[in-house]
């Protein structure tokens, strides 16, 4: 294949430059301080994990998973989510710490796949995990926890759509007893958010009238807390009537939390990751179609690293939000130009150093000999001007003689 | 080889626990606002780029490049500086904003071979870019930014040394002429700081008794200002003198910036990368055998991305930072545990979301319905508390009858 050209970055990442770096860090800064005042401690794990552990644990299919070798000949991956590093970290260094154990991060992560489909092979996630905590309680902290983020974020109109992998999967087992086959094929439907394939398998599969209508009418499950109501009239087993009875305590929480305005029950979600057990939600904004921020509870994955124990989390698609946000005025922060020539050097430079003690931005710049520094100064002395593509809100001009021309303080 | 046990991870890279990450975030925040306040602007380039292009140009040597492929077979590493992916942002995406550029940032980097030599595979850098500018005013500039970014991140007892690739080039070429590997040898024992090894091998080369004590001297060439005079007294070339010319040149504006106790010129120093064109500095930490930080000038490196131009920087090594410092105080926060039982689930959820507004960390947890929620609270009812592994400083109990127990406001 021919070469890169010189300026060429790979297919599927980012360069972040000063403007967007400003949001992301707001982002990145307003989410993690609003996880903090919930509890939730910050860690950071490597970039690269073993493929063995934590790459067969993440449930990132293989063709997704950025691979390379070490120097010792093993596999390692590209992280492709938190969720299972955290797991590594609570089973090993944290072992010994109490449960729940509630930690949060901001981080890179990483799906090979993707670019090809124009998606990113590189974007950043921020969340929580909150570990050895089943209860009902635990799942609506992070939903709450969620809305408040993405609050946090800058995300104003929203909504979490809430499930559970139990009322699915009993449902499916009780209408189609043993036919793996066919319940992976509607699952899937459900997953793409594809109504019309779910409708069409169905009739495909010539099903009982009752069967078929039950099961059609799964994808009437969305709204209040009427759908718990209604979804424990349907003829499932005791497995997926114990999800929906979760469920609805779930709701009775968040109604306590008060931000029920933002969350709607939805029997037809299924969580995107192959761990989930449980409850699983998404979020999705005003006008956009992709989510914002996907979570849920997976109780066996720390068994997997040897430490078994419940488990709920989420994690926001932080740079989907990025996207969503324009760009604000909070960007233009106010600079100092300080000129000078050889003379005012001295004197220039220790300025300089003042101001940016006092929090002032401050770029300095010597100027040529020949040319009057002071007439390079008046002729930009404006409240606001523009030098070699820089914005600055004030000059200050020093050629030996004090202070002149400029128009700070 | 054997698999990795469940619960690790891979060699020479580490999970950094809350404690840890709250240091790292304070280096990170207070560095960046320090660059910020001298005019740089961070960017965020991706993790991945193309062996062809960023890889080669990075000068790290191809065996400490961390490869993989790209699904479409080419060649990809994980970036090993963040120098050679600024020159190729400030040639692709900025190529039209003017020069000088100001560019900051803080990011992880990956060198494979260290980590068989108990060295890091992955670390924190913070670091600058200042391109388009060829002046000693330019490299004072970022010799007096990296000292003010060192004290930012707490680094108190710290020297500069700066040195010349040109004057060690020029001398080496004058003393040696043709003789390149005579002269690399030399120069590797100067980069390995192997004064030993350089005076051994100065004998092995058995050279005049004039040319054997120049280069013998330049062992001494290591103080104040005072150097800069000595070495313009030595047999060497125009480029070598011009060298010393622009060091003096630096000397006189750190010495405007009143950061010279910081500095000191060795002339001895050579940069750890080979791209360094210029003036090349390290800053080493009071009892530490490591650098803290490394910069210097690289003229010929945009030109490789097809836009020439001058530039010069330096990274902080921020996970050796981190290890300088101790353990601060500040990471103990305040924290206020709210318990409830079901009756008092509202009064307490809506309580603790009006203290997180205040900016108070809260963590909420929904007792035993069996146990006295008020029981539960009064035992715990001290200043400070620890429950469940978690340090507390109030607590606030519901039990539907208002609040009840607890030492908080």
């Amino acid at each position: 294949m021919s070469k890169p050209k010189v300026f060429e970055k790979p297919i599927g990442v980012k360069d972040y430059l000063p403007g967007a770096v400003a949001k992301l860090r707001h982002i990145e800064r307003d989410v993690l301080t609003c996880m903090q005042s919930w509890g939730y401690e910050q860690i950071i794990t490597p970039t690269m994990e073993y493929y063995d552990t934590v790459g067969v644990a993440s449930s990132t299919s293989d063709q997704k998973l950025f691979k390379l070798l070490n120097n010792r000949g093993t596999t390692l991956v590209l992280r492709s989510d938190m969720t299972a590093p955290i797991a590594r970290v609570v089973s090993s260094l944290l072992k010994q710490a109490d449960f729940p154990q509630r930690l949060s991060y901001h981080s890179n992560v990483f799906r090979a796949i993707e670019e090809e489909a124009g998606r990113e092979a590189e974007f950043f996630q921020t969340g929580v995990e909150l570990v050895g905590d089943s209860s009902a309680e635990a799942d609506a902290e992070v939903v709450a926890l969620a809305i408040a983020s993405l609050k946090a974020a800058g995300v104003e109109r929203f909504k979490i759509a809430i499930g559970h992998v139990g009322f699915l999967n009993g449902l499916m087992e009780e209408s189609l007893p043993g036919r793996k086959d066919a319940q992976e094929q509607l699952k899937g439907c459900l997953l793409g958010r594809d109504f019309v394939g779910y409708r069409e398998q169905l009739r495909k599969l010539a099903l009982e009238e009752t069967v078929q209508q039950e099961l059609e009418g799964v994808l009437r499950l969305r709204g209040g807390q009427e759908i718990c109501e209604q979804a424990l009239q349907l003829n499932v087993d005791e497995h997926a009537r114990a999800s929906i009875s979760h469920l609805c305590e779930i709701w009775d929480v968040l109604k306590a939390y008060g931000v029920c305005e933002h969350v709607l029950i939805d029997l037809t979600m299924i969580g995107d990751f192959s761990y989930y057990t449980g409850m699983t939600f998404e979020g999705y904004a005003a006008d956009l179609g992709f989510p914002v921020v996907s979570g849920g509870r997976y109780d066996n994955l720390l068994a997997q690293f040897g430490r078994p124990a419940p488990a709920t989390g989420f994690a926001l698609k932080t740079t989907r939000i990025l996207e969503l946000l324009g760009d604000n005025a909070e960007n233009e922060i106010d600079r100092t130009l300080v000129v000078y020539n050889s003379d005012g050097r001295g004197e220039a430079l220790v300025k300089a150093q003042e101001l940016r003690a006092e929090g002032v931005n401050v770029v300095t710049e010597r100027l040529n000999e020949a040319s009057s520094v002071l007439d390079q100064a008046r002729s930009l002395n404006q409240s606001s001007f523009t030098y070699k593509g820089v914005a600055y809100t004030a000059l200050l001009s020093y050629d030996g003689n004090g202070i002149k021309g400029g128009s700070a303080t």
